[in-house]
């Protein structure tokens, strides 16, 4: 993620970064540009009383009103994946911070608060890898027997919860911990496996297929099609008109896109590197003070 | 469902699958193509002077409008359970993860994690059926007597829970588990029945039938009349128009009542097969290690 | 609720049904239409030269702009209400089957897993009549003391939860239940009594007054007084324009006015007789195995 | 709370309540139609050639898009504002209730249920005046010591709450309440201050200062420069329809101001007089059955 | 935050404060006036004949189209986050309520009750300025050691939360609170962290970076170029126009981004400091009883 002041405006406007739409889109906005200019000449010089297409207009109206309230669509509900894995991931942090904190009034003994320290930053470190390309164990903090335990299993991050609930028993069984002591960091521990759960479907369930090719084959006709409406009103003009309404509404599907899979290493990902250091960090401080 | 990349544009738009609304409505369109071919051949033969209808082009502009506001209403309702639909189905993996992660990490003989590990599959297999036609018991990991039992029940995913709950009790009886450990698996497999009966309810209620019938009436009445104010603007031309319009109106309540019911095994429908299975092989990994 | 197939088009066309907004309309649709008939008429005859009425199109599409976004406002706010219901009810026959799975499981004597089985029923019957005329002792299951009992109360569900909390207050002092067990159960009992409260709300709550009747002031002004900005433009066919939009506009505050309270017995209510006979059907099935 | 029948039209159409936005504005509109006729006059008698104002009413059609969206932006808050205090107070109806159904099953001393009963019922008398002008004592059913001992706090429900906090905590040192029952209990009892806490929330907080204040600067010059556009086009008639806009705009706004907040005695406000009352009524008759 | 009437309209159309848009965007409108003016003079002395732009107009009214919808996106989302800030805020308001209600209820030493109102009030107050610029120790109610402890964490308000879950546990070994009071008082303590983290994530996670950028952009070039379809119809009037438009669109977008971020000493700001300020002293008057 990009950090950046919003309030910005000059900063913004004439800044040009690799996410921007418009270093994504030159070479089809250029390819639009000359083609309008080709309908143009066309329409101008062999079909000048081409009159019949200057209504054409109020009909790229009606068309461009349903076409916007389904890019508004579209847009939400990519923001709202995006948001909600924000949130998931802030939940994790508070579910972190709040079990370390549980965790290190109960007083345990140094090395099982170490213990747990450990792993709740490997589960911040293990999913956010598990979120892109799957998890690298050389990342994390981890025994050679915890290594061979995780490689048994399907699903890493599970198995790093399982862990610190293996470690919970233990510590009830040897009576350091009352049982209601581990219902409440059942609490908080339970969340774990909720927020990668939820990340995972967000990350696997992109819009619905006829979804996604009926908005691309919609917004491809209006577009590619617009020109023709537009020279009989702008000749020549009409090249800069179509190549900016190009521009709007492609760039309004393409941040969508952009925004859906929020995990990643993009500009405009969530940033869950930095996010899952964090947690490792105020985990550490909170529970090996020595 | 279809697994795509949701940014390859050119692969979209010049494919056509089952599920595209070109695909269903090809007849309708051709259709829509020919009769406003007919209505253009006599208005332009018959009544040449039919001005009168040059300005009802305005008044679709207005019903247009209206109409595009409420498929989107219908878009946003549709999704919403689609979506709702996934994020039951995700609760469930969250639920069967945790539930398998607590019980091996409370070390139950063998015996019993091998009973949950395959119940908690088996839960999720009969639901993904239950969801279309009701569950057939030989996809099921079940013993001679636990189908026995599941037959005289109306609601076979209760019985599958029940078989759960009573192998708990039975465990807390021995003074395997503890009051507070039963209290804390609770949460999760409390949450079993929660997803059966969300699902449930978006299979079994559509948008209300008059919602469903005015929508119909309206959009059929819109795009069959619209011709008539095409016609005295663009000529023979219309037929295009027309029909470019029809197929994007009808292809967004197409597309809405695709996805509403999103269990079955339509291209645009939930991947359960696949979630089914996941929650069947990663609860095995995590309860058999032997 | 009417059962039907939404993606049938011909059928939901060409049908007509008691709570088709055509039904309901039928009169006022002729009135509009006889009304704009003869403004008409009179414009034609008498004022044919009020030009001056011609640009009052434009007037009308703002205002039939700001009309849409009402409509549409009022048609989530009216569909929320109703999915509300819908999943209130849902809630209740979650919380049903988990209490009776749970208490089947922990193996009671059969007589008090047959008292449960007649009260969770009874509660779902219960308030499906509460949330219509109010409840009808002769259609629940109960003994004459119990009927003795709620008749002293001013709220019948909640005599009916009270007498389930009295049981699970007797097991537990008898020993049968541990204290853990009824936080267990007390965690979906509970829920019972969230779920008529919130279909009371729904019920007893409609869109605040203020709002209802600028709706209808506003729809009524500006479908009464379409027909003069229509009847310079397309004279006597403005009759068939004005009637079909008085039809879609009053459709859609019709529709919404529907379903708004959705626990009577129109077409478009909720299945609640069907749903609390199943919850009925299924628990007892799960708690009376004999 | 008007008590009213939302399917009455004609009652509601041709009806005036001190709430309608008519008796709120008459002095409004007549000024406006008065000052529309002023400006006709002028126009007509001196600048009769203003022609190039014809054209302005396609900016006040741009225009009157964006407002119409912010309208509904203000409609959708200011209505969301008003249904979840609703859905608070019902919150604490179910947890008023679920409180003295469990409490009623515990089978306490009759004295321990009057004492509920009357601190139930005397919470919801008090946060529904707390609400308006703050809680007067002598409308509870208070002890003089209770007084004595409220008096001394800033936030008077806090103090009901704890009253029954500190009865709880002396049954359970009793041994009449068990510790679960009291986690139990907690359940619904943490509801209550839940509750009067999202409603002061909504009291406290309005629309943010700068969106008040923008909106009334945008609807103030749009209303008062309309007439402008309008007189090149209709002339007297100008202030007929430059009236209705005006009372259409300005009527969603005020509507939203009046339903903001939902606590007080306005024809609007949600009936917590008569919700307050059932609470007390409910609970004294499920409390104190002798 | 400014406290205001938001129902007196005359004091807030002819008011100017510190954050109204038009003393934010002073210069600009300026600006727009006097681009437009020299726009009109060349356009009517140079180029009397572009009559080609007048159609431009239509052009604008789509793009004006898309261009509302967008804003009325981006005023949701920020709005959104602003409530949620108040909302979460109004939790914490809760669970300090509730803490202090239970606790007092317990009948702790005097000493525990002070310690906990100390801490109470110094979490609201730390976590007030931690949304701004990093809490400062001189504000808050703090002993030598407590300072020396907090100054090795990272985040500060978790070792707040960690001084109050100490303190608990403690009264726990010693016998004075059980295992369930924990428990229940877990069930607000546990809510503290989930606030602040809820906070954090709304001030560090803007509207994605290229959303911002594309927003900024698309207004930029729209209300930049207006002018040049403007002054063909209106001539030297198109500046009044220009800026109106102008004002309105950036107005929107402004107000947008003076809201995301609510946790700052902003007008439209939340009163955090009053809110901190007021839990402090309620949270005293109810455990510092003598």
């Amino acid at each position: 993620m990009i950090t950046y002041n919003p309030k910005s405006w000059l900063g913004l406007i004439f800044h040009l970064t690799k996410s921007d739409t418009l270093t994504i889109l030159w070479k089809e906005l250029i390819f639009i540009f000359i083609f309008t200019l080709g309908i143009a000449f066309f329409e101008i010089h062999f079909f000048a009383d081409a009159v019949v297409l200057e209504k054409l207009f109020a009909v790229y109206s009606i068309l461009g009103f349903v076409l916007s309230l389904l890019l508004v669509f579209r847009t939400n509900t990519a923001y709202d994946r995006w948001w909600e894995g924000r949130r998931k991931w802030g939940e994790l942090v508070n579910d972190s911070r709040n079990l370390a904190v549980k965790l290190t009034a109960l007083e345990l003994p140094a090395e099982d608060d170490a213990y747990f320290a450990r792993h709740i930053g490997n589960f911040a470190l293990c999913i956010k890898e598990h979120l892109r390309n799957g998890t690298k164990f050389e990342l994390l903090n981890l025994t050679e027997e915890e290594i061979a335990f995780l490689q048994k299993l399907d699903h890493i991050p599970s198995g790093i919860v399982e862990l610190m609930y293996k470690r919970l028993n233990d510590l009830k069984k040897a009576g350091i911990l009352s049982e209601e002591d581990v219902l409440r960091l059942d609490r908080n521990l339970n969340g774990f496996l909720d927020c990668v759960g939820a990340c995972e479907r967000i990350k696997n369930t992109p819009i619905p297929y006829s979804y996604s090719m009926f908005f691309k084959k919609f917004i491809f006709t209006y577009v590619v099609t617009l020109p023709f409406a537009f020279v009989v009103n702008f000749g020549y003009y009409s090249s800069i008109i179509a190549t900016f309404i190009f521009y709007v509404l492609v760039s309004i599907e393409i941040l969508a896109e952009e925004i859906e899979d929020p995990f990643g290493n993009d500009d405009n990902d969530l940033p869950t590197d930095e996010m899952a250091q964090r947690i490792q960090g105020i985990v550490g401080t909170i529970l090996d003070k020595e």
